[in-house]
C-alpha cells in the first residue's frame, strides 16, 4: 500500500479513547451481524446492498448510544470482496461520525503473516483499519507481537481471544489445569499494558462463562485493559450473570450485544430503544 | 447469497481429488504469499494490481507442477477488498486450469458465525470458495463443526491447525500434558475421516516441529487425511527432517514451499524449475 501522502494528525491511545466514550455513552457495545435471518427479518435482501443497507442503518440508529460497534467479519466476508467493500464502506463512516469501531475478525498467524494481518486491520491507511480488532492466540500469544505492535503505534488496540462461552472452547482453553491455556493468556495481555492509563490490549471473555475466570485464576482485575464480553441481552446474561462473571472487574467490561438488540430493527426508533434498554439494564 | 439457478455438478469429493493431483504431480504444494519485499524483487508495485499479476504469474508458471495452490489470505487481505477480488479471480483461474487451491485463511469462530466463514470458504457460487480452507481451533475443534459439514457436502476439504514450528506455539498447543491440545485435535480430525478412501479433513503440522508429533502422541499415520506442512525448501526442511517429523505419516504430507520457491520469479522457466527441483528433491 501507498504510504500516505502527509502523515495523518496522531490519534491518542485506544484505551483513553475507549474510555472517552465509555464516559459519554455508557459501556455497551453493539454488534453489527448481517445474519441472512436478520437482513430478511427487515425486509433485505441477502446481498452486499442489502449488507450496506443494514449496516449503515445499524450505524444511524445505535451508533450514539454503544461505546464501540463491532462488526463481524464473517458475514461480511460471505459476500466475497464485495462484503468486504461494505465493512469498509462502514468503518469510514463511522470514522466520521465518530464512533468506535471494533473489528471481530479473530485473526492469527506467524511473522509476516501475521504483520499483513495487522496492517489489514490497525494499519494507517488501510481502507480495512477498525479501532481496533479481536485476534487469535492459538499460535501462541507472543505469535500476535505484529499486532500488538502496531497497535500501539497507530493508538489502536486488540482484543485477544481468552475464554469463550461455547462448552467445546473448553478442550483448548481450559487444557493445562493450573496453568490453563486461558490464564496464560491473560496474564500476557496484562503484561502488555502500563499501569499509567487504561491498556489498549483487552480480552474476548464470554459474559456466560460463569465462574471460569474465577476457577482457572485469570485474575481479570489485574488486566487494565477492555473486557469483550459478548452474550449480553435476550436469552444471554444479564447484569447479575455479569457480576458473577467478572467481579472486581466488572469496570473493565464492555458487554457485547448483537442479535437481541438488532431483533428490534429495521424502525430506527425501536432499535434505538432497544439499544438503550439493554445498556440501562446493564448500568 | 442468492442460490445458483442451476444446482452444479456433484464435484468428486476432495480426499479422492487431492490423490488424483498427486498422482499426477507428485506432492509439493506451493504457496502465493505475494509479500511487500518478494513484490518489489519481482518489479512489481505493492497494489491490487501488481499483486494481480503476481498471483496469476505463480500459478501459470507453477500451477502445472504443484499438487495444490496455497494462497496465503492475509496478504490479500493487506490491501482490503481490492486485494480480496484479486484472491477471487486467481482462485477462479486457478479452477478453470483445474489446480487445486487451499485458502489458507485460518479462521475459527462458533455457531452461525463460523457458519458464515464455511460459505464464505468452502460454500457453493461463493467467490472466495477454494478446494480447500485452513481452520484454527481455539474455540474448540467441534466449534468448527459448520466448515467439516459444508466441506463434506461440497467436496471441498478442511486442514486443521495442530502443531505449528513458532517456538511460541508450544505455549497453546502442548498444554496439557500427555493429553495435549494438538493431540486432542489431531484425534478429533482422525475421527471425521471414514476408512474408505482419502479423507478431505486435514491437519496442519509445521514441517520443522522435530519430534513434537511423536513425543505428544499424535498417532498420524491414523489420520487417513492430508497434513499440510509449511516450512520447506531453502533455510527450511528437507527430505530428512520430514522424515524425522513425520515418520510412517510421510504418505500422508503435502510439503509445502512458498518464499523458497517465489524468489526464483519473475523470470517463468527459473520460477518452474525451482519447484521442480524442490518437489523432487523431497521425493
Amino acid at each position: 500500500m501507498a504510504p500516505e501522502a502527509t502523515a495523518p494528525a496522531p490519534r491518542a491511545p485506544f484505551g483513553q479513547r475507549l474510555a472517552g466514550a465509555r464516559s459519554a455513552k455508557g459501556s455497551l457495545c453493539i454488534g453489527i451481524d448481517p445474519h441472512p435471518a436478520l437482513l430478511s427479518a427487515w425486509g433485505l435482501q441477502d446481498t452486499p446492498a442489502g449488507l450496506e443497507r443494514f449496516a449503515l442503518a445499524v450505524l444511524d440508529a445505535v451508533g450514539p448510544e454503544a461505546v464501540a460497534l463491532k462488526p463481524q467479519v464473517a458475514l461480511f466476508e460471505r459476500h466475497g470482496a464485495r462484503g468486504l467493500a461494505v465493512l469498509e464502506t462502514l468503518l469510514a463512516c463511522a470514522a466520521e461520525a465518530d464512533v468506535l469501531t471494533i473489528a471481530d475478525a479473530k485473526r492469527g498467524d506467524i511473522g509476516s503473516t501475521m504483520q499483513a494481518y495487522a496492517e489489514a486491520w490497525l494499519g494507517e491507511g488501510s481502507p480495512l483499519a477498525a479501532d481496533a480488532v479481536t485476534l487469535n492466540p492459538y499460535l501462541g500469544f507472543e505469535s500476535l507481537r505484529p499486532a500488538l505492535d502496531l497497535a500501539t503505534a497507530t493508538g489502536r488496540g486488540v482484543f485477544v481471544l481468552a475464554l469463550t462461552s461455547n462448552p467445546e472452547g473448553r478442550s483448548v482453553q481450559h487444557a493445562g489445569g493450573a496453568e490453563s491455556v486461558a490464564r496464560s493468556i491473560a496474564r500476557a495481555a496484562t503484561g502488555e499494558n502500563s499501569d499509567a492509563g487504561p491498556g489498549h490490549v483487552g480480552l474476548v471473555i464470554g459474559a456466560t462463562v460463569g465462574d471460569a475466570a474465577d476457577r482457572l485464576e485469570l485474575d481479570l482485575p489485574a488486566l487494565n485493559g477492555p473486557i469483550l464480553a459478548p452474550g449480553v441481552g435476550t436469552q444471554g446474561a444479564g447484569r447479575s450473570e455479569l457480576t458473577a462473571t467478572f467481579g472486581d472487574a466488572l469496570p473493565l467490561v464492555l458487554p457485547t450485544s448483537s442479535r437481541a438488540i438488532l431483533a428490534a430493527g429495521p424502525d430506527v426508533v425501536r432499535l434505538r430503544a432497544a439499544a438503550r434498554r439493554t445498556r440501562d439494564e446493564l448500568a
